[in-house]
């Protein structure tokens, strides 16, 4: 008599948080340094010294009322203000501070972004592999999602697939780049070949097509690996944001939408943003933290080290045979599982004390996720582990 | 082409908010001392020291890592024990840390619990006067609201209309108290006739009635008044609280969902509010403010100055002749217009620079409602102006 739906929801685990259980149980089990746990996406580089010092400084020196009082709903303008120059100058826009909406972090973002523009029937088209939420937000938002699967070994968008998968039915598309799981940053001209095929497609069926980029991990690339800012390169182009990862503070949950400027009716888009974070509950983004990222709006956490621990695992796990995906960003890497199941190739890695993810619910079996965000010692000590597990199968 | 229902909720602004800007702007063209805003419920007494006592001491004394990573979807487990713990100190009450799920404020504590368990074509029955919210989230739950007619002049519930109201469709009512508008405390003789009735009709229809305890004012009740605490009288239900009042932080958004230890099917009524949660796209509620209420659990906010201002207030009002609801709680004053169209009524007290809420929205027209979190002085000055309001009228 509850809603079933939901009460199924609560009770699957995710099987991310089983294998990271199962990983913190182990560890009681045969001490800490004798697993290697790379289960979890929760970033391991603490955040910038300028994140504590701003909130020092901000408790400090702000009125209670004001500090800890609401904000506007779409977030406090001048915290809108400051992101949005930011953005321009980092990325050469024109947005401003009415095209942001702060959010309670990544997950808000999207299914605020996704109850404001889907309606029932409607498709929203996702690219193999990808985050298994989505198909809970898009299902939520009475859509329906439609699965593309992305190219073999690159996993860059497959274009010709995408071009097939296209309706009249679809509205909106999301590309998540840098890409969890994969850790592939998408390249400017798949990105220009998407966008000329959903400009086409726009007109052919008549209505707008928007573009959602899901893109916590923007700030997470190495060797100045170009990510394209899509706002420059279609219009109707909703950025969803998070602070979790560039600023190590997933916890804190906040983050912003940014609806582009040249969005055709940006203004009811908007309005549709808004009234999505209303239905949902979100009264306003966590303010204390609104200001806060201000404050850090050029900072990262210290990236340096996931580029270390990327370069030591993936030129360790191909020296080994295994086959990698060159990830360019995010702190994922993804290999193919040594045999066609991946959830047997992961029961096998548990036994040298591997704790993997397989990549059936991200789309892609017989592949498995390595999550990197751990001590790059962690990553040299697992090297043999994989070594024996690599031997097993020979 | 977007969601337009999402479009016209996100254009239409609330009421209350035309109010408060357009005082803004009056105060800018007169000086704000000659405004007497009562439009808007953010608490005017700074948060208590200790919280940001605990902000600085947690940041200074917490791996950054931990304090500002995920916690698990539910909550910090030692933040939900200190919050169970502290309930059944206070209450009596039985519940524990996995009765507890900490959320993003008392909007999402009430669209995580109605997405948890109604239906299409259910419904939630609400008494007036009532917060309009309701009204949005028990749509976009998928349910029916019912609104059943408050009594008049106490505003108490009324128990002949809502078991008349009741039916075979009903899934859950909302109360709230101390309520928002009335500042009405609904007594322990009508709860308890409340809760008998809801036991009748489950059997009656043989299926549960949930019973959804919306009390972010709990702790704004003055004169010892006795605000009984919903668990110990009625086993399905579910409290929805949050620190926004309490702790005067309202933009931290900050709060947690009781599911009664007492319900039947506890286990999977907790498992649907996690499923809901993670539907609406809450990951999990901000971990340091997390910690901060912990630590704060048995602080309120200078809640004195509000009961010095409902007295002022209540006393000068009743004076000059108008009929007031005497509120035990929150920070409103229930006000009868003097004439039948209370939008009339406040465009005339406009002229006194008094800036006052029709209660239309709320479901009673020909209230107004007033409120008092303002400093003391604004209220004592105001009364000159809501003389000259009355004299007009004469």
């Amino acid at each position: 008599m509850l809603n079933e739906e939901m009460v199924g929801l609560g009770k699957v685990r995710s099987e991310i948080r089983e294998i990271f259980e199962y990983g913190n149980k182990r560890k009681q089990e045969i001490g800490a340094e004798n697993v290697f746990d790379f289960s979890i996406g929760n970033p391991s580089v603490p955040a910038p010294v300028s994140v504590n010092e701003a909130i020092r400084d901000i408790v400090d020196n702000t009125d209670s009322v004001m500090l800890h009082g609401y904000t506007s709903a779409q977030g406090d303008f001048s915290v809108r203000k400051t992101i949005a120059e930011n953005i321009n100058s980092k990325f050469n826009t024109e947005v401003n501070a009415d095209s942001i909406y702060m959010t309670v972090g990544a997950a808000a973002s999207l299914t605020i972004t996704l109850k404001a523009i889907m309606n029932p029937g409607e498709e929203c088209i996702v690219f193999t592999p990808f985050f298994p939420e989505y198909g809970v937000f898009i299902k939520s938002s009475g859509a329906n999602l439609k699965v593309v699967k992305g190219l073999d070994k690159t996993f860059q968008i497959d274009i010709d697939a995408f071009e097939k998968a296209i309706s009249e039915k679809t509205k909106a598309v999301i590309i998540n780049s840098p890409n969890n799981p994969s850790g592939v940053v998408y390249t400017e001209e798949t990105i220009i070949k998407l966008c000329d095929i959903m400009r086409t497609k726009e007109k052919e069926f008549g209505h707008e097509i928007y573009l959602i980029s899901d893109e916590p991990y923007r700030e997470l690339v190495y060797d100045d690996t170009f990510v394209p800012y899509l706002i420059n390169y279609y219009d109707n182009t909703f950025v969803c944001y998070s602070y979790s990862k560039a600023l190590s503070l997933p916890g804190e949950r906040i983050g912003y939408i940014v609806v582009s400027n040249k969005m055709k009716n940006e203004r009811d888009a908007y309005a549709a943003v808004c009234g999505a974070g209303r239905v949902l509950g979100y009264v306003c983004a966590p303010s204390l933290f609104q200001r806060v990222v201000a404050r850090c709006v050029n900072d990262t956490a210290d990236i340096s080290i996931y580029k270390k621990n990327r370069d030591v695992l993936f030129n360790g796990l191909t020296e080994l045979g295994f086959e990698c995906v060159y990830p360019d960003g995010a702190f994922y890497l993804f290999v193919k599982a040594l045999e066609e199941d991946a959830h047997a190739f992961c029961e096998k890695a548990k036994e040298q004390e591997l704790l993997l993810v397989p990549a059936d619910s991200f789309g892609t079996p017989g592949y498995v996720r390595v999550s990197y965000c751990v001590q790059t010692e962690t990553i040299e000590k697992s090297l043999a582990a994989f070594k024996k597990l690599a031997e097993s199968y020979k």
